[in-house]
C-alpha cells in the first residue's frame, strides 16, 4: 500500500512561503548546485531549471522517483497552472478543490479534482498503487495530518526566518508525536529531515 | 565580547510551549536518559532532575557551562519564581519586565530587572563578560532578533507537532538569513541544531 508523505520546503519558523505565496530565499537550495533535478529523460536541463548540490540530488532524486501521485490545493494548482499538465513528480495529481477542472485545460493530463481531503487521498492512493503519495504542506497537508492520514513528514528546512507566511502545518491544531528523524542530511542552504508519524 | 544565543526547545511547528505554557512532550528528551544535567557540584542528581542521553549530555553540558548570563521574560520568571534565585545556567539573570524585582525576593541573587530588550541585552553582555548570553525564545527572543541583537539561533527540535502555542520567534515578523547549521546532533527525542545569523 502506498505511503502518504507530507513534504515541503520550510523556513526555520515553519512557513512554506511568504504571505504573498512567494517562497523567497527558502528555495535558494534549488538553484545553487550543479546537478539538474529536471525530468530524467531530458538530455540537457532547461534554462532556469532546478540545479541542486550533489548531496541534495542524491537525496531528492530517489524521493521524487518514488512518487506516484501528488495531492495539492487549488491555490498551488492556480499559481502554477497545474505545471501545464506535467506533474513535477509522479504521474498523477489530485487537486483538492470545490471547483472542477477548468474547461478545456489539458484534457490529456491525469489530474483529478476532488472536493474533500479524505476522498482526495483515497483517490491518490488508488492512482499511486504501491508508490508514494506526496502531499503538499499548508491547508491540505494540515487537514490530512489532523485526519490521521499522514504516514511521514518530510521537511527540507532552509536556514531562513521568514517572519510571516503560509504555515507548513496549515490549520492543523492538535498534538501529534513523530518518531525521531530517519533522515538527517545536510545540504547547501537546506537540511533534509524525515519523520514517521506515530500511531 | 559575548555571543548572544537565542536558545530553546521547539516543536516541529515552531512552538516552545502549549498555549498554557506547558512544554508537554517537547521536554521528553530532558527525562529519558541516564546522565544528570543538574548542577555539576552535586554528588547525586536530585529526584525528578533532568536526565538526558549521553549524546545530548555531550552537547548540552558544555553549552550550559559557557553561559554567563540568561535573559528571560517576566512570564518565565513568574512561572519558575526565578528558580528560587539559582539560575539553571550561568551566574546572572536579566529579566525583561516593566515591573521591578519582587520585594524581599532572594536579595542575594544576581537578578536584574530591565524594562527594555536592548537595554537588557546590553546589561547581560556586561554581566557575562566574554561568556555567552543565552536568550529565551518567545517574546523577548523574537524582539531581540528583530533588533539585530542575536548572533546565533540554537534549536533543540523535538519530533512533535504541538498544533498551537507560544512561538519560538515570538512577535518577530521580518526575514532573516542564517548560515547553514554548524551543529546537527541527533539525540533521543531531540535534534540539536545551531545556526549563526548572517549580518
Amino acid at each position: 500500500m502506498s505511503t502518504v508523505v507530507l513534504h515541503n520546503v520550510v523556513s526555520l519558523d515553519g512557513f512554506v512561503a511568504r504571505p504573498d505565496d512567494d517562497p523567497g530565499p527558502i528555495f535558494d537550495w534549488y538553484f545553487n548546485g550543479d546537478r539538474s533535478l529536471s525530468a530524467q529523460d531530458m538530455a540537457d536541463p532547461e534554462p532556469g531549471g532546478l540545479r541542486v548540490s550533489q548531496t541534495s540530488y542524491d537525496y531528492v532524486r530517489p524521493v521524487w522517483d518514488a512518487i506516484g501521485c501528488m495531492v495539492i490545493g487549488r491555490r498551488l494548482f492556480d499559481l502554477t497552472n497545474g505545471w501545464e499538465g506535467r506533474p513535477p513528480t509522479g504521474d498523477h495529481v489530485v487537486v483538492v478543490s470545490h471547483r472542477p477542472r477548468p474547461e478545456g485545460w489539458h484534457p490529456e493530463a491525469s489530474y483529478h479534482f476532488v472536493d474533500d481531503v479524505a476522498a482526495a487521498i483515497a483517490k491518490a492512493r488508488e492512482l499511486a498503487g504501491d508508490r508514494v503519495v506526496a502531499l503538499a504542506a499548508g491547508d491540505v497537508g494540515g487537514q490530512a495530518l489532523s485526519l490521521g492520514l499522514v504516514d511521514e513528514v518530510a521537511m527540507d528546512v532552509a536556514p531562513v526566518v521568514l517572519g510571516a507566511g503560509k504555515r507548513f502545518f496549515g490549520p492543523h491544531d492538535t498534538e501529534v508525536l513523530l518518531d525521531d528523524p530517519h533522515v538527517v542530511i545536510q545540504g547547501d542552504r537546506v537540511l533534509h529531515l524525515r519523520f514517521r508519524v506515530r500511531r
